[in-house]
């Protein structure tokens, strides 16, 4: 069925990472409360790479390796499953599981484009260059929006206050100093409504 | 809360076309069998354009164009639906009711991005330039994907015959000669399965 070895394998690692669409977050749909799933979080992270790029510090982004990371930097989460970001105890060893996992996944595909997601993934993880820290900002912004616009479901689920959202969001920052203000805002706003404790 | 009026423009865009999400499509999951939504749809198209764009006939085309293209391809289905691909009837008045969808969804957006993103849409749904043919391309490989490995779920549901898969897909050959060799393998392989009725 396979026209050549080289396409059997792309095509087995597209048939793997259908299970993205599995692995589900903390955060809600801002409609219908359920919970999102990994591919649809890295879907709307790629519409606001899109939308939001002309906030990155550094203007001049490479935005197609932006939206490369965004796509992919969760597909560790199929063999290491979601951490909410508010859990201490789950990090543990995340690292060290994330990292089996993206070379269990990225060795389905050749070997030249094994390498190449696998440094985009690690360049993603590593948040030191400007396309990274950009991904990274925008990894934090999404969350944010969708626990607003649904009025704080994930945090009040999880009595996660403000101080713990400005510890764990401050380094959207670096990729973006407009989104941090814009975040910071959001951030007091959900304080007012009620939707996060200001302890 | 919104740094400026140009941003509380962007995000409301960005809260709107979280109802993609909630748009569900006929094919299912390879593993629980639910009905893929059109997020994870666009997810996985990005992910086929970037792990399979040597195939395209043009070998030079702008891989930025084609991953937006293949991202936003959908939002019209907010408003306008999904038509199932063998629905004839729900076909009627398609283009009208998407282009409407069109109009309202990205007007939402700053002007020049608003055009930006209607010229993309458009773009795509004429089929013309080497980046919409191979995103049409792999927007019909992806769902015959997910058919061959559930079983042909979708097709069964639906009586569909192994002519109408072939009149739906053919054009797979316009972006890529070596995708539509593959995809006609795929189909007698599903039909050897019976997945697929050979009439």
């Amino acid at each position: 069925m396979f026209v050549n070895d080289r396409l059997h394998q792309q095509i087995q690692f597209l048939r793997e990472i259908d299970d993205l669409k599995q692995i589900l977050r903390q955060t809600v749909l801002t409609k219908d409360k359920r919970q999102e799933n990994d591919a649809e979080h890295s879907w709307h992270l790629a519409m606001l790479v899109m939308i939001l790029s002309e906030y990155s510090n550094d203007t001049s982004i490479d935005l197609l390796r932006t939206l490369k990371m965004v796509l992919i930097h969760d597909l560790v989460e199929i063999d290491a499953g979601d951490t909410f970001c508010y859990d201490e105890q789950g990090r543990d060893g995340k690292v060290e599981r994330e990292r089996e996992a993206a070379h269990r996944i990225f060795s389905i595909l050749p070997s030249e484009q094994f390498q190449e997601y696998l440094d985009l993934w690690e360049e993603f993880e590593a948040m030191e260059t400007p396309e990274a820290q950009f991904a990274a900002a925008v990894d934090r912004v999404q969350p944010l929006l969708l626990n607003l616009y649904s009025e704080g479901h994930a945090w009040k689920k999880h009595g996660v206050n403000k101080s713990q959202v400005i510890e764990r969001n401050h380094h959207i920052a670096k990729g973006s100093k407009v989104l941090w203000e814009f975040a910071q805002n959001l951030i007091n706003e959900a304080v007012k409504r009620g939707y996060l404790i200001d302890e």
